[in-house]
């Protein structure tokens, strides 16, 4: 009788928790953490949620722990986790731009390039993917764990760090240099490969990955509407081609119809001098929830 | 001439503000409480606001200083007071389930029952009510009134409390057991019966019900468009009985409708996939601001 | 080749900047400002935007420093600037109502009108606009400069002040009365005259004033859809004419037609009892982004 | 073995309590209260603190669920507690005066004295005490509840209020005159009536009453150094009374003594030129922790 | 010339911070942090000052990066550093009491002590104390590293924990019984072996341990003094010894002396009635700054 | 009868305002400042404290409107403001250094010295300061007022800044350098001319510059006792300079003498090594409220 099936879903606590709460909520699943809360209320009665570090959810995902999470691709990585990957999503609207882990020394080192690594010392918080970098570089040098507070140390303590961009002002504050880029990251929906062959957990998660990627493909568009003669139309689609493919309704004054589609929200302040230039006329944007093609 | 009629209102302070001046301010009434203040700015020239603690809010709109107000159906009943109800609303969004005041003893209390509550002493902020309660299950007991933090009492001080569950975490924190339920109670408008056979007031009072209860149906729901070819759509309305009674406007595009309509938003997370399945193309979900049957 | 042009762009800090930032983003530009920076990111590669103190923007403007700028109208007559004025902008939501400048004085004070002040001594922030307006009604009197806190000084420091009255609650509670207004400002979008000459920048100037005018707009406008029966389509819309030049599309249900159209959301809580006693069914509002007409 | 005795302390939560905690330190009893809890620890075996509302202390003092506690004589007062009381403090250094409950009336209110009272309904917080007050000058009135934000009440909802001055500055923005004192309120140590007969209850709650009147003592007193020639000390001592009871001892140095004493820290700012006056030299001034005579 | 020898010096960054910079204040080593800074400001022109985290102290003092440094004694093990162990100190006034690492498990789980470890998971932060315990115990167990938040994993994704009971609450909260205590520690001033042999570096640590140390030492302690008749002076040495060695000066009241000591605050509380009681008068309790035997 | 004296006295808001209220009560002047007033209250019958702008107190103090105030050298210049100096404090502990007022200008900039500035332009908030400069060294230049941020404009709006070095960090991080010195400043106490004739006034504001002074003196000193055998003081005394003119005072033990006297905090951690090693013992150090000589 109770025992529904749930979904066992990892979401990252600290720097990426507000931002992926809110997209998940714009997906439709509305959580509300409490205070320092590992188990978050969700109105979902088919899901449990768990808020682990981001550092740590591939490891829980690999084990089974929970059936699926979302991450960051630098840290499936570093733990060289086994998961299935089922899809790359990007949560930051600012810049939407992936984070990137580089190697930075004092502006003023004489290390240039990889290969003058040789028998130094490396400060990270990613020692894997930094003794992976080595590696592939055929270089030989010493790598130490360093929480918080990496770049400060790269004066003094060490030779290099290894440190995520998104510290880029602390990089400059402490006036180093970025020498390589190691690792380009972006947020991944990941998978237990032994629930992704299960059929409803596959569906469930499936179901999450088009919801998640509707609510942020609408989140950079927008619904426009205007009124046009009908004279005017296809002068002005022709030359609008970012109006691909409008919803064209017939109203009830002659000669006048209303067009109606999804744009990319960043064209729209050159589109809209365009519009009125081509008669467009009673122009309305409006907002969108969820865009699914 | 300047005697234009004016609705005097009553709003509550403390926990329920935010969410009340929230929900006025999508059903048009848009309010700005500065700090500690007790009569805000509203931008409609018929209405004086007031801020008022819910405990008191049903014995200023009986004696008619008041005309009309939101308050709790607890604090009505506490106050036994002679109100004209409205109507009922739910303001949380998080779980839309009304609050419950509660019996409640320490864990290892031998009180199992109300029956067991004789010759006990009893800590509660609804002084009136709990002694209703003890009435109807015909059992004495002492009750006193406590202001704040009473599970804290309910180890030491007291044998029993009377406590809003919304203290859920508080009532585990002090490793208390429910006994029964006391009142369910929920958001209600009430007006004073003078004001409500008023018809300007009468009047002045639905409206702002059918407005309040139109932007509260509209956080539930969400509008839905989509693309679909003619020959398609029967069989997904058939099989989409939640697609009640759609917007069906004719495309440019020959053989293809648009299908328009406003769904419940906690069932698009179902919807969308079987939507695609059925044939569904352009699917958007757009965000409403009042839902007015 | 990398010589794109560039609009340089002033934004006032300090109290205006919330609401002007918030107001870019509406009309397009979204601007990140990292804590106590001037110079904030802007998702546009064409413009480079600077935070500086209204006070001083049209200064730099008129400089040249600044191709264009957004600052209130006291400040430009405040520093004399030439400029060229784009357009004027009410940025506060709240009240939509401009900001004054005001002759104030104790409430105990002799002084009733302006020509009372001869020989007196006034502290004030706006030092040229107060002798402006002294010199308009031929009143000699000193006039010190003062910043923040102004109104203190008013009982014992100095005679009168000229203070904007967004500080009223502050000139309530020290006790001053309003003896005058000096000057009535809005925001306002200028541009150095050079620039405005330039072709490119100008263009660029005036989409910006057209998407942040749509911007505006659209905050007190709502969209409103409702169905209808035909045959008391013609009632209401003679009897409403609020519903200026609605969108009616047919619907598949025969007899029945939707209507559509953009109406200012202060009226939206006078018109939907109103639709409904007409006969409008599944009336609901949403929001706008922007209007453009 | 274990059954040592234990003193039931109590202490006022809310806005006494971090002075109450400050002092109850000072007296050399160091009480940790983690956030929100009722039971804080403090460094002594012999005791057990529990944080309760000012206003609900007497009543569990009187009933033996606490053996002493720390609450206000209005709230003895309201409640009217039977309980011995062991002593008066004053804990605010500020002002170091005692609390006022007074009658407050609109600044237009015809209200003049307490006989305006008849047939009027009041609000406040102390509904037994306006009572008794309305008794003793034989008036009948209507007295409510009210708990908070009382005097925004007095122009509307009711014709008075009876409302605790510190919040002066309310009244003043409330525009409220006040009428009479209702009574006067200072902080004190009170003890069950049974517990005071318990010899070990009693010394332990008299060391208590030592130790912190000892630590307010020294909070307005303080050390003072200084040396003399001899053949001046006479004159100094005559001349300035403020120097009761010195401690005078040798000096190495032949022909001076040093001079100590302890003063109220107020009347060092008068004393200290005067010493100087009188030939003292190298004065110094130092902070206590105690003074018992 | 310029070449004057300096002391490189770290201190733990986070929540041992701020007592640490308190103590090296009380010990005259004043220390300004800016925000975020790894190289404070103090007031001593022989030290240079690093903040690091006191996981990693003790690496870089036994590295050479730094020459001595505060970090607690859970570090020094966890990281298997070789340094030389200047002393021991207790900084938290409230309890001083030592940290505790402990094992802790669900309270319902079967494990009951260590040896039910065998083949189990276990989370920690301390990967090396936890390894090195097991192999005490000659356990065999999978230990994993866990940063933050550990006490949440014990119930869903591990067995067992090994976490600091500072988060003692936490641990009850999360229902974790604990289980045997790992290790005990407490902050260490710890010096580089060679840095320890250079003897300016070895005085001026030496130096700074013996001020800390008179710091901490007078904050458990304070002044006394009182006045006493002779004739009853040896009654009170007698009946008193924590009048250890007091000193005893001559007043200038005959038959009068002074009595001053230095004694343990903890034990004011008891001994004040009892000086009342042996006749002595004046007592006065004063704060110390340092105590040095 | 009523009219007693008052000294109206000037304090500075803002910066300062907290540094100089808390020097203000060690000096026996207990001043509590509510949010945002003006006139704060103070435990002294004879004063009257104004807040004011550490910019404007000069002014206001040289027209009579405050008898006397602390202000820094800084705006007493620049507004050149004739008043009688009355003494130099230094209230910052952290430094004890003077702000000084600097020429800056971008890292890159070609301007050297002062001569380069002819024809440039200065953005500052000391215009009347940086224009006597120029003119001290015969160079022409234009010179704005500039208020707040001023360092961010040094780059693109004007050519140089004078700026006040205590945003020494900001300076950095805009990447300026420093190019002169143009004023040093430090708080001083000043006094109207005609209130410094008046006795009454006199003597008070002398008794005000003695107790702050006693005060900040006694920030930097502490009292040192200890017990030595007679026969090692004398070699004590000598060795030790720093122990100007103790008091000395027989013990009961014989043989050994107690050692008292006032010294410099920061020399204490060496002192204290020294008097160990010449045989003192019980060494306490204890913090001192106003020292007077």
């Amino acid at each position: 009788m109770k025992v529904k099936p749930k979904l066992f879903f990892g979401l990252p606590k600290g720097s990426l928790q507000e931002a992926t709460i809110e997209k998940m909520g714009k997906a439709g699943f509305n959580i509300s953490v409490s205070n320092r809360s590992y188990i978050p209320y969700v109105d979902d009665e088919e899901m449990e949620i768990r808020m682990i570090r981001a550092q740590e959810i591939s490891r829980y995902v690999e084990l089974g722990y929970l059936d699926s999470g979302i991450t960051g691709y630098d840290w499936i990585m570093e733990n060289s986790s086994s998961v299935h990957e089922v899809g790359e999503f990007q949560f930051s609207k600012a810049t939407r731009q992936p984070s990137r882990w580089v190697l930075a020394v004092p502006e003023e080192s004489k290390i240039k390039t990889v290969h003058d690594l040789a028998g130094k010392r490396i400060a990270t918080e990613v020692v894997n993917l930094t003794k992976k970098y080595l590696r592939k570089h055929k270089v030989k040098a010493e790598v130490e764990f360093s929480l918080g507070a990496t770049e400060v140390k790269a004066r003094e303590l060490v030779d290099a760090i290894v440190e995520i961009t998104e510290t880029g002002p602390s990089l400059r504050a402490n006036k180093l240099r970025i020498v390589d880029t190691v690792l380009v990251s972006t947020p991944r929906l990941i998978a237990n490969h032994k629930a992704w062959k299960d059929p409803w957990k596959r569906r469930k998660i499936e179901t999450l990955a088009l919801l998640l990627r509707g609510a942020l493909e609408a989140e950079s568009k927008v619904g426009l509407k205007m009124n046009i003669a009908e004279k005017n139309l296809k002068a002005l689609l022709e030359s609008l081609p970012a109006l691909r493919r409008p919803t064209i309704s017939g109203l009830s004054q002659p000669g006048w119809v209303a067009v109606e589609t999804i744009i990319d929200e960043h064209i729209v302040r050159e589109l809209i001098p365009q519009l009125k230039a081509a008669g467009a006329e009673g122009i309305i944007e409006y907002p969108l929830n969820k865009v699914v093609y």
